[in-house]
């Protein structure tokens, strides 16, 4: 069975948990504007016409698509019935929801998580207006909780694919680090673990422009931006954020080093301790992760250790989800803030993919950030990979 | 000047002819969904946290981000002033549309294109509370204009970008009509068009999974399909659909073949004849293509050489624009079909870009498609490229 085929599945059983009768995904010309549920609904391919891609509790799995794309979309082996039109969907879509007749019609529109949220606004009017007259203009809900959760929740083999991502990302953090020499910019040490990531054949987890983001020392800012001209001193913690796309899933894993200098043979105290600040607090929280509490409950915890130290508190959540892009969207290890929405509240659950990214400064030496990515089992949240347990010492 | 800075200067000239106060472009977490107006404005980057991207008639160029994004937004040398914030967008995003205090808001929401129509139903949601109570959430209007405009006129940049693209697809499909033997796959001749793309460290145009389309003899399925296991065979017209993306910008060019019979120094007079029917749509269509005209005007002349020759009207519009996607999106070559809303009544402008592709089907041998790019100049429409004049005949 395909991956596709596999979420097709796994979407009817949660119509079924969630007692939803319906999930509609409406789009057209996703070349220009992609909802981000098709991945999940029809892999790489886009859809031209305005399309529905309809999945019922009772099991029907139905695409409206244009004539000219009806072959490329029974090629999937998803969808049970393909019917194709060439002048107007009104119609056929009309005539096909009245024949399933839903009680309520969950659609692609979500506060709380973008990936939830691929209608646009003018295609929600043109649904009302062609559903305007029938009972079902009024049965139109949010398609949140399902997207969330069939996102969310990776089977084995989506999974592996992360696994596999997260392999691929450690190996080339030990080439990076064999590789850096003082005097290197940052540029040259990104443009380096790019070309390895070639090598690998696999893609970046987000835009080349920031992927990795590499900061050398107390000056380089530290955020979504890319390496900059910044030469590696002696003295410098470098802190690195990077990732990579392995068929179509991502890792996205932050990592340290700190270059001696001629008289040292260990980092110094600062930087010690505010590596194993960062390390407690991750294996806190990771320790908390558990099916059904509440993402914000393991963001305090990270930030109270950070604090609680005397550091100051980040100014982003603790951690994302992670799967088809490196910010999967859904439940967020994240503060009550209004631009995180709902999703600190939600809960988590068995089979989701996260990362846990505290990150604080060292005056005078640099950033500290590492992050590691976990998957959510009955017994709680379990890494990937090795996770970074001491300083990377470079001798220069 | 960059591409995206000279894009940005020309979003304010049209704001100035279109009489728009301002234009406000309105993103979250781009990774899941992508406005297709960020391209122009922040090219790969993306945007993490509710965003706002605002240009005025007055030329002021404000951008508000999460405060980690000021560095990259910055370095993009586009805006003039970039506000960041930590933990919610509402009040600073109010307090900068007051203190502009513009009468009209274009925001990215449009019925006819879908390169206007980046901002989801939830963030038009999102917007419309954070500016209820104040004058501006009564001033939204669409930015349909205005983005068909502006990703329309392509600069001279933008279009040797395009000429550029065109010429790596010409020889592509050169070297490919020297490659192509009897016996070969249709899927055998996609994977190496596709290498040869590779080798020329080009993107595709369209998703790998129908870039290109090959469709051998009469029983091959065309449409947005993939090749298939069909066989090229002595007596084929062989149809091509291909095209690929240099730094972003795209061709989308179709080509036929015709493989001989031993006993054939030409093809036979069928296929002539259906060859020299796409060549007269093509060509007509294309002398009749100035500013101010409609687009379906042009799409009426090309369906009218086709079914005045006896053959079946094509179910899909003459021709769309080209640019950063193949199918730009805004005025189109196009019949007056619900389906494509408004867009074929819209006017021809110098600057835009266009393909020009009818098709038929003839009995027996196959499918003539071609498809050419042209781009609009004061003196009307002219070829990027060599257009296919005669049939390519391969002895197999």
């Amino acid at each position: 069975m395909s991956l596709i085929q596999e979420k097709a599945n796994q979407a009817i059983q949660i119509l079924n948990e969630q007692n939803t009768d319906m999930w509609l995904t409406f789009v057209r010309e996703t070349s220009g504007v992609r909802d981000p549920a098709l991945d999940l609904l029809v892999g790489a391919n886009d859809l031209t016409w305005p399309s529905a891609l309809i999945f019922t509790r009772r099991g029907d799995k139905v695409a409206i698509v244009g004539n000219l794309e009806k072959e490329a979309v029974g090629r999937l082996d998803i969808f049970d019935e393909i019917l194709g039109y060439d002048t107007s969907i009104r119609e056929i879509l009309r005539e096909t929801i009245k024949r399933l007749n839903p009680d309520r019609i969950a659609v692609n529109t979500s506060r709380n998580n973008v990936h939830a949220d691929g209608l646009t606004h003018a295609m929600y009017e043109f649904l009302c207006e062609y559903l305007s007259g029938t009972p079902y203009s009024e049965r139109l809900t949010s398609a949140e909780a399902l997207i969330s959760a069939l996102r969310g929740r990776k089977t084995p083999a989506e999974q592996a694919r992360i696994r596999k991502a997260v392999e691929i990302t450690d190996e080339i953090y030990r080439k990076t680090f064999d590789f850096i020499k003082v005097g290197m910019t940052e540029i040259e040490v990104g443009e380096y673990m790019q070309n390895l990531a070639r090598g690998y054949g696999v893609g970046l987890a987000w835009p080349a422009e920031n992927c990795p983001a590499v900061n050398s020392g107390p000056h380089s800012p530290v955020g979504h931006s890319g390496p900059t001209d910044i030469k590696i001193e002696r003295g410098h913690i470098i802190h690195f954020d990077f990732g990579v796309k392995y068929e179509d899933y991502c890792s996205d894993i932050q990592r340290i080093c700190y270059v001696l200098r001629e008289d040292e043979t260990e980092a110094p105290i600062a930087v010690q301790r505010g590596f194993l600040t960062i390390r407690t607090a991750i294996e806190k929280s990771r320790e908390a992760m558990k099916a059904g509490v509440t993402g914000n409950s393991i963001d305090v915890i990270s930030r109270e250790v950070i604090t609680d130290s005397g550091y100051a508190e980040f100014n982003y959540a603790l951690g994302h989800q992670l799967g088809r892009v490196a910010h999967d969207g859904g439940a967020l290890l994240g503060p009550l803030w209004e631009k995180y929405g709902d999703s600190p509240n939600q809960k988590l659950e068995v089979g989701q993919v996260f990362t846990i990214e505290p990150g604080l400064a060292v005056e005078g030496y640099g950033y500290i950030g590492l992050e590691e990515d976990v998957v959510m089992t009955a017994d709680g949240a379990e890494y990937f990979g090795e996770p970074q347990k001491a300083i990377v010492l470079l001798r220069g």
